[in-house]
């Protein structure tokens, strides 16, 4: 939680640093997700529709278990072949299913593996669509609220779904993005044009740490805006994704801030 | 479970009637899942490997839940085009994975209808490889052991995969099939054999009368079997399936059987 | 081809019939593709994308071969699971291998069947989407000139896709709908819409008879607007599906019309 | 094609190289299809069952293509998950109508690439399972000679398939495994047994020119045994995979062995 003050370090300041996991499939391998659990306090376990078989996900499970990482459901699109980055124009109830399904097949992997579920978060297009998406927002909310009352969800600050989920009484975690620039109203640039996506490591680090601990943050446009911050996504689909989660999370720990998950 | 005797309608004898439901697929429907839940008292709903969407499976679990139908997982290999009919030469471990995500799946499906999952059946090939196949069948007992060792099992009497999960101190419960033909050492004939199928309705609702209250049936070589059964699998997948399944239940009430889940 | 005038039976009409084909998949049926060879003189044939598995697909192009039906690639988004009905986001490029994908795997079993893909037909919201969607209309469009740019595409009149494939030198067959409300504009009134679907026989075999014979139609509104008809569409999903679409072919018999593929 | 003599490099000796190529998946990679495309002079390119979305198949079709190199369709059981590795126990007549579309959809991704399917060669389990699995050998075998009876097969000396495919008039063309260690009977060692697979790349090399020169190779048990070779398989699915196969590309080069596409 972000916090504004001459002297940061005299506070208590802490945040949860989330990544995807369990995003291979079968043969193929995505990320390394054996490092990111050990940069990560929040694991987003993928639920087989866009990625992740069941024994991938176990493996997964019980890692994160034996480290301390708690696990959510990154459920999504049922869309292997798009990796869950393309929009579909999927029924509200058809969607909730979807969701229940998917939790429900995570949570059973997490208990066989000494954990649980303990919270949600959408995957690719399914997030960037419920940032809007009224009704396709209100299904998921709705899923996770009809499997678990007490999950919170992971969400954009702002996004009609922490909305609809906050509507539901469903407890939000708003979080913010390592490495994506900011327009001034507090929403991330599109990924379509240029500088949407930052790459220097040490730029990143100190723009997350700054977030963290000032609750503000620089927008494209130089200004400086407010942000919420309960946790910061990280990648680790490459070697550079990993070296930039490590990196935020050493520059984290520099500045005084804990990191633990989200309570 | 049967039992002989000069006037079996004064003792108690109950049993319990399972049917595979919750196998349409999107726009695909199969068998009349509204129909078959005012006939058995168990359900295997699908867990969306061989079929059922989350959409489906979530109606039936509801339907079931308000008819008071209990709720099993009918879990099979990963195989839509086949409909899990065709064996397929999965690896343990994998085996166990799948199994554990798809009770998972249904578990959560059926918490949000009002009900939850009371057992679990394996589906068509695996149902039929682990009859003999030792390490997939250990693989599925591990795997529902691991989930919940509170869970019982449905499967054939004397099947390896009753003994794997027997070993592991699960609840065993030994079915019979209605419209199948029995080989005198208490296997099933083959279905590619002529007659390992009975079509006569009366006939089926007479052998299945027979095996409850008895304990013993017909084998194909006109020789009288002892069969052990606490539940009798019937078959909704036609109209006629429909019929075979309500003459089953109707014969068995008149007879004096009592028709109630296993305990 | 409709045509105006007091005598049409001294002059030659003909007109195409198409319905949806081969969308069974795997032990799931849907629809009576031998019924419907019967009555159509052009089959979409699903190429397993939204419908058909190889299996029936071979056996329907084999029946359509022997009946001298023509048959046409019914290419599809990815979504077995949602039956090609959702819009999907599919990236142009990505999009246009997927139909070149999906029309020579029909082609194979085309000619195995001894006959040929003599067309390419969009399904579902594929179809839907690129009757305004640019970018995917050209990607269809280019996929169909890739694999032969003799093969002529079935779409709606008016629609960007026909527009496309026509800038690229592909024929057009514009088709109407057999049960299908217009409005003045030309265009489908939307199924959300009361009476987007007519539903009686004789209604909907005089509205046919009647766009392919004078080349108008009654809209919604009541008012006569012109249509441009070389092949109608007709539906064989249920068994009330298939009597319209036989009523639809004997009134265009009685009233002079040659049945006949387009050209 | 191997022969033996006291003088190899006066005779004409070629031997084609083969490797599996477009075995990614969406957002998967696997293997270096680009790198390969350097080293083989036939590409056995995934057909979407095993491996290999649409858009991949075509940018390697088109790679293949520029390089010259022969583009195979590489059939597989329909088994993502398990990457065609695992034996699927499919009907005949469902798995010759799954070869056949496989085999057409990439025909027509290599037409629109400007090149053609020119062999078939099954993959994994398939592979493995027709060595002596004699209906699905004679399935396969018959939907190749349906597609086209002047298609070769790719397959093990001695196997079924090959016997079969041969019966039927098709072109069969033997290979051997660049690091694959023999039996004295002319069979695979399996892979289940150390020494299997030979990592060493000088000795791979080695035995491969050997084999193609001198048409012997050196079982596991030291004997020398005649081997029949006109193609050499190579993996690419790792950078040492690449390295090896480079390696023999070379070594056959330096010995005087023209690496051509089999005739």
């Amino acid at each position: 939680m972000g916090r504004a003050g001459p002297d940061r370090r005299l506070v208590d300041v802490s945040v949860d640093l989330n990544a995807d996991l369990g995003e291979s499939f079968g043969v193929w391998k995505l990320g390394d997700d054996d490092a990111m659990l050990d940069v990560v306090t929040s694991a987003n376990v993928a639920c087989g529709f866009h990625a992740g078989d069941a024994t991938l996900l176990l493996r997964t499970c019980r890692t994160a278990a034996e480290r301390g990482v708690r696990i959510g459901a990154q459920v999504s699109y049922r869309d292997l072949a798009g990796f869950g980055r393309r929009f579909i124009d999927a029924d509200p109830e058809e969607l909730k299913a979807d969701v229940i399904y998917q939790i429900g097949a995570l949570q059973a992997l997490a208990r066989v593996a000494g954990s649980s579920v303990s919270y949600v978060k959408p995957h690719g297009a399914l997030y960037n669509a419920i940032i809007t998406h009224r009704d396709q927002a209100r299904a998921v909310a709705e899923a996770v609220h009809a499997v678990d009352p007490s999950l919170p969800v992971l969400g954009l600050s702002g996004s009609v779904f922490l909305t609809q989920a906050a509507e539901l009484g469903l407890r939000t975690v708003p979080e913010a993005f390592a490495d994506r620039a900011y327009r001034s109203d507090g929403q991330l640039v599109s990924r379509r044009l240029p500088n949407a996506v930052l790459h220097d490591v040490d730029e990143i680090a100190d723009r997350v740490s700054s977030m963290v601990t000032t609750g503000r943050v620089a927008a494209a446009d130089g200004s400086m805006i407010p942000i919420t911050v309960e946790s910061v996504c990280v990648h680790g689909d490459s070697p550079a994704a990993v070296q930039i989660a490590n990196s935020v999370r050493q520059r984290l720990k520099a500045d005084g801030v804990e990191l633990k998950a989200f309570t």
